[in-house]
């Protein structure tokens, strides 16, 4: 990779001196020479201003071709630096739901303006209805369909007149007169069949399909399930609306991970990278560690309660934070599991007291083989048994506990039809650490005599 | 999906009474009844039993559909309850390069008895010289290749004959005498060509290639940048030795998120599920707690050369949580966003310096965010503005070297060639964790007359 980054940075650097010296021409036909996907590399590695002055000698096509590829984030950054009539035109060229994503994106009045230039809304419009993270909203308007008394060669001289171009799905869909849809044939059985041959006759009339309102992450799933790589879109009445093809569920399964990394993190915006503004990081930041500071003056009150015995005996508040920090650790484990296994549509519903039982089990045996190893570490470095056992019975149970809360608090959240990645680990360490501290302290309080 | 799960388990109630009522053909009829991929999630809800009771009675073909679509282990699982005659059947039948993964995950003994009894080897063999996670590894050697000079009549009429199933690519590659790559044409342009024109004038010669050695990340990567359904791998002379298709291309995205996921918690083996035997767990889990618990220890070490100073200010014991805390948590927010920014291949490799400021003026102003409310709520609570001004002032250095430190090690981890993403929080927090306390307990003593 680090050859095509060199080859990506030299281009840049054509780039950007052709814009110094004015030869917008040159800078464009530098941009066009590689392929569209690297093209979408080195436009994010030019500034904004070189982006805007790139965009302005850009031509309608290749602009369209690259808005449908950038992030939603940066096709939105690029659109508002054109005029309403260059982004009507651009609008048009674009894939139906890139610019059905593009228009509910743009501030209100921009996107209704454009809409009104704009001289063919067929497609996009019906796209328009339905929020981005949907079936719906993630579909293409571009497919074909055919109907069931088709010949297969009437279907491919169809197909030579109207020359799809490269995004339109190697599936051709069956619908009858309602426009429901009944049938599906991929391309492939088309060309082998016999030219005769009805489309009735050869196509396959089991058609995983989708709702349009169903969430996006459950059409992932069934696509994956079934290694899909074109899924059509109903709505209720059976009608086919759309078709949702393998390069929108690579984006899909690509934003769901990366919100799974996130919630694990407490980031709370899954388009946030590195490179963001920094109000941007503020604002998918800074809330989480708000509440993280509730939990930990919450974790302190209840040492607070203790603050008389550490007095006593300060040694306590030197390991006090073993405890909860271990409990914080396994708690996370926990949690990744189940998240994981929930998002990949893998958590059975059924048998969930065996799963809980054995996650509880692992948590004891962990704090069983931490709590040792650490009792007996301590015990050398303090020479004070009663203080390794303590403390080691401590890490025992906060471990056991980190099990139990880590697997209920994600598990109650589904049931409750919440989104499970919502257990962020700032909600579920707020209870080991409270807890760890307390099983601690109380501990220590009862064997006070021997600590001192 | 509620109502799939209930499908799947009335499915599954069907095949557990026939089981037991010993019909073993109506079990199996009832298997089969549904689309092959909800026949995996009800052959992964039976018991272990009942999966080889009834793989003993299935077919082969739909044996070996089940195999090419369960996860690796479980295909193991399942294939081990096999003889040695029906696994050869069942492997000659599955797809190649998932047949040549189940040959490399079997025990060797088995897998070259198995080897020897399959009739037809000459689409495994080339599979099995190359690790599981690289291209040559994910490859199917089921492909179509045509020469230059067919033409495109030519070129259906062999699709025809050769009848080739679902999982062939939809693209035919072109390759010239060597076997070298040249070319490749989509089975669409193929179909809306004039019958009688040349491969070599239709066929786009701009063909994206990978070699057999790359990682799979690599791979993922450059097919969600170019949205690529389907990538041809070549060898070290660039000929083409196979293809890598758009559902591996699935498989390898959602381990490769799962990876990072577990990462981030401390999971140390991407295929640990819940419902993983808990020796599996304890083997993936137990070995970063201790390594947590080596950090803990260190982070009670710097604790410890401050214990007279809490013996006199016992309150220290009961903030000094809050600040370790915070930091930990900032830090899990830096580590992510680069973990993922750089698994999606999208960190740039230049402007580090620029990165990295930007990551740390985040942590300053998060930090002065947080120290201000923690600060003004110990005030309150406490009525002491030295304890408040020096913890306010301890979370806005510890914040700060949170994201320091966070923003470092994965970069650095990165230009020494290693994977970013073992950049774990339990490192990165070893540091935030020390440090918070070096950094509070100092200031701390520094102030001890007014805190007292």
């Amino acid at each position: 990779m680090a050859e095509k980054q060199n080859a990506w940075d030299r281009i840049v650097n054509q780039i950007r001196s052709a814009l110094e010296r004015q030869k917008y021409k040159e800078a464009v036909n530098t941009f066009l020479e590689p392929l569209l996907g690297d093209q979408v590399e080195v436009f994010n590695l030019l500034e904004d201003e070189e982006q805007a002055l790139l965009l302005e000698h850009l031509n309608v096509g290749a602009t369209a071709d690259l808005f449908d590829r950038l992030e939603d984030s940066e096709t939105l950054e690029a659109a508002e630096s054109l005029s309403i009539e260059r982004l009507a035109d651009v609008l048009e060229e674009m894939q139906p739901d890139e610019a059905a994503d593009l228009l509910g994106d743009l501030p209100p009045e921009q996107a209704s303006q454009a809409l009104e230039e704009m001289e063919d809304i067929e497609d996009v419009l019906p796209l328009l209805k339905f929020p981005d993270e949907t079936a719906g909203g993630r579909m293409t308007t571009a497919y074909i369909a055919v109907r069931r008394h088709t010949t297969a060669e009437m279907t491919i001289e169809f197909l030579r007149q109207v020359q799809p171009d490269d995004e339109v799905p190697y599936y051709i869909f069956v619908i009858d007169p309602r426009g429901r849809l009944v049938g599906v044939i991929g391309l492939r059985e088309l060309v082998v069949a016999k030219p005769e041959a009805l489309i009735e006759q050869i196509m396959d009339t089991d058609v995983i399909h989708i709702n349009a309102q169903e969430d996006q992450e459950i059409v992932a799933q069934v696509m994956v399930r079934h290694d899909l790589s074109a899924l059509p879109v109903v709505d209720d009445e059976n009608r086919l609306v759309g078709v949702i093809t393998h390069d929108d569920i690579l984006d899909v399964l690509a934003e769901e991970a990366t919100e799974d990394v996130y919630r694990l993190a407490s980031v709370g915006d899954a388009e946030l990278e590195p490179e963001s503004p920094v109000k941007e990081h503020l604002k998918a930041r800074l809330p989480w560690l708000y509440l993280n500071t509730l939990t930990a003056l919450m974790a302190a009150w209840v040492i607070s309660n203790f603050e008389d015995i550490i007095a006593q005996v300060a040694v306590l508040a030197v390991f006090q934070s073993v405890v909860a920090g271990l409990g914080g650790n396994a708690s996370s484990q926990t949690i990744a599991l189940f998240i994981r296994s929930i998002a990949l549509g893998k958590l059975p519903s059924k048998g969930v007291l065996g799963i809980l039982g054995r996650e509880v089990m692992v948590g004891l045996i962990q704090g069983i083989a931490v709590g040792m190893i650490v009792g007996l570490g301590v015990y050398l470095w303090r020479g004070n048994i009663y203080l390794a056992l303590v403390l080691g019975a401590a890490i025992v149970g906060n471990l056991t506990i980190a099990s139990l809360v880590g697997t209920l608090v994600p598990l109650v959240l589904r049931s409750l039809k919440q989104d499970p990645a919502l257990a962020s680990p700032v909600l579920v360490t707020a209870a080991t650490d409270s807890l760890g501290f307390l099983i601690f302290l109380s501990l220590a309080t009862y064997f006070l005599s021997k600590l001192k």
